[in-house]
C-alpha cells in the first residue's frame, strides 16, 4: 500500500554562488514525498509547527501526497539555514533551529502501519527504531543517516541497521560508519551490520550500489546550471523508491533502473531552489532526462 | 601505420600509503606505449640518459615497442620524485630532474614520419607543436597538457589546440583553460580553441568525453587496491588510442568503447607500483575487465 516515508517538513534558508532564498519548503520528507510521488502513492509522517503556511499543506494534497500523517504542534517549523560555496558538494550549516521537531515523537496513524515501501530519513536512529516497530513488517524499508548519528548514537544506528534492506550514505560516511576508506570494502562492511544493500551517494560523481554479490556504478546526470544542491538526497531517495515500488520485483535490474530514476529526479531538484523545479516537471521531462541519460552512458 | 607517442621516459621514485620504490621504470610515454601495445603497434620518441637501464629497452622491444626514436643523450635520464597521501588522487612533487629531457628537442626518424595516430604526451607545448610540424597529419592528434603550461605557454598551447583532435586534461585544468566552473561549459569553451574533443580526467570519478554535439560519461572501474596511481593517465590514453587505433572509424561509438577501455588499461596500473601491472597482464585480463565493466554499469 504505497511508500511511507518520516522525517522532516521544514523551512530552509539557503544561500549559494547563484541567489538567496529565505523560509522555503524544504526538508527531508518534503523532497522525497515529492519525487516518489510521480511514481507512486506516498504518505509523510513529520510535524510542523503552527507557522506552517498552509498552501503548503495544500501542494503536497494537489501532488496526491497523504497528509494524515503530517501533525501541527505547538511552536514553530524547524528551521534550517545554511551556505554553499562554489563547491556545491558542501553544505555549511549556518542554524539549525529543531523547533517543533526537538520532541517529535512520530506516531504512524492506524490505517498507515502496513506500507508496501517505509523510508525512514535522515533522524535520530532511536526515533526510525521506533518508527519502525509501528508498522508491520513492509516489503522494504531503506534508511538515510549521517555523521553526526553515526558519532555520537553508533549502538542505535547498528541495531537499526539489523532491520532494514537498503541503507543510504554518502562516501564520507560510509568510510565513517566502517572505519575502512576503500568503498569497496567500506559497503561489505557495512553490508555485514545487517542491511542488504548500501547505496553510496557521491553528489555530482554519481552513486554507488552495493549488494553482498554484486555492485552497480551509476555517474550523475550532467548539468549546466546547478543552483541549490538542497534536498538531493532525499529527492534520489524518494524517485529511487518511487520508481522501484511500482516495479514487480525489487530484483537486481530493477534496482539499478530505480537508481537512475533517483539520480533523474535529484537533477532537477538541484536546478532551482527548495522544491521549484520539482513542482514545474511532468512525468514526460523525466522520461525524456531518462532517455538522455541512457543516451550519454552507453558504450 | 600504427601510433607515435612523443613524451617522457623516466625514472620515478613514489611513495604511497602502500610503499616506497626507487628509480621505478616511469614517464608518460612508457606508460602509454604499454598500454597501447596491447592493441597496437607503437613507436616512442623520447630520450633518456647514459644511466638508463639497457633490461627497460629490451622490454619495450619484447612488448613490440618501437624505440628507434628512443635516443640516449650525455647525462642522466629525467627523474621525478613524488609522493601520494591517502587521497590518492593528488600526487605531491618531491623533486623534479629534467636532465636530459631539458635540451630535448625531439626528432621524428623519418621512417615515423606518417603515423597513423600521434599521441603528444604533457610536455612543453611547443616542442609538441614541432613533433607535429615534422609528421604527416595522422588520421588522429592527441594531446595531454597540465596546468603548468597553461599558466605559463598559454599562447604556445592555443596555437597546438588548432591543430588537433582531442585535448585530454583534468577537471581542474579544464576549469583553468576556460575559465569557467561548469564541465559542460568549460569543455565547450576547450572545443572553441580548435579540438574537436576534449576528454576530462576525473581519476577515480572516471571521465566526461565531450565533442561539439554530444558526451559521454563514463564511471572508473572501482578497485578494491589502488597501490599507486602514478601513470594512471597515460596508460589511459594508450589503451584509449590503442584501442581506437584498431577500429574501423574514428566514430562516437567506436570513441565510447576506447574510453572504456582506456579506463581499464588505467585500473590495472595503478594495482601496483611503476608499471609492474602492465607487465603481468594479458589480453584475456582486459577482456574479463571489460565485461565485468559492462556488467556493473549496465541498466
Amino acid at each position: 500500500m504505497g511508500i511511507l516515508v518520516i522525517g522532516s517538513v521544514a523551512l530552509d534558508s539557503v544561500q549559494t554562488p547563484f541567489g538567496k532564498k529565505d523560509d522555503v519548503l524544504g526538508g527531508s520528507a518534503t523532497f522525497f514525498s515529492l519525487a516518489a510521488s510521480f511514481f507512486s502513492k506516498v504518505d509523510i509522517v513529520a510535524t510542523v509547527g503552527e507557522d506552517f503556511p498552509k498552501r503548503y499543506v495544500t501542494m503536497f494534497k494537489n501532488k496526491g501526497i497523504g497528509t494524515a500523517g503530517l501533525t501541527v504542534s505547538k511552536g514553530e517549523t524547524f528551521r534550517w539555514k545554511g551556505r554553499y560555496d562554489y563547491d556545491l558538494n558542501t553544505a555549511h550549516t549556518i542554524s539549525t533551529h529543531l523547533n517543533v521537531f526537538k520532541d517529535f515523537d512520530p506516531q504512524v496513524p492506524k490505517n498507515l502501519r502496513a506500507p508496501d515501501f517505509l523510508f525512514l530519513a535522515n533522524i535520530d536512529p532511536d526515533l526510525q527504531y521506533r518508527v519502525l516497530q509501528q508498522v508491520k513488517r513492509p516489503r522494504l524499508v531503506a534508511c538515510d543517516s549521517m555523521n553526526y548519528w553515526i558519532d555520537t548514537k553508533r549502538k542505535s544506528l547498528e541495531r537499526l541497521l539489523d532491520k532494514i534492506d537498503i541503507l543510504l550514505l554518502n562516501d564520507a560516511e560510509a568510510r565513517q560508519l566502517s572505519g575502512e576508506s576503500n568503498l569497496i570494502r567500506a559497503a561489505q562492511l557495512v553490508i555485514s551490520f545487517g542491511p542488504k544493500a548500501v547505496i553510496i551517494k557521491r553528489g555530482e560523481h554519481g552513486v554507488l550500489y552495493f549488494s553482498k554479490n554484486t555492485h552497480f556504478v551509476a555517474p550523475a546526470y550532467l548539468l549546466e546550471t546547478i543552483c541549490d544542491p538542497t534536498g538531493a538526497g532525499d529527492t534520489f531517495a524518494g524517485g529511487m523508491m518511487g520508481y522501484l515500488s511500482r516495479s514487480k520485483a525489487v530484483n537486481d535490474e530493477n534496482i539499478r533502473k530505480s537508481i537512475i530514476y533517483g539520480s533523474i529526479m535529484a537533477s532537477f531538484t538541484v536546478e532551482d531552489f527548495s522544491v521549484n523545479r520539482l513542482l514545474e516537471i511532468s512525468k514526460k521531462d523525466i522520461q525524456g532526462r531518462f532517455k538522455h541519460f541512457r543516451s550519454i552512458t552507453k558504450y
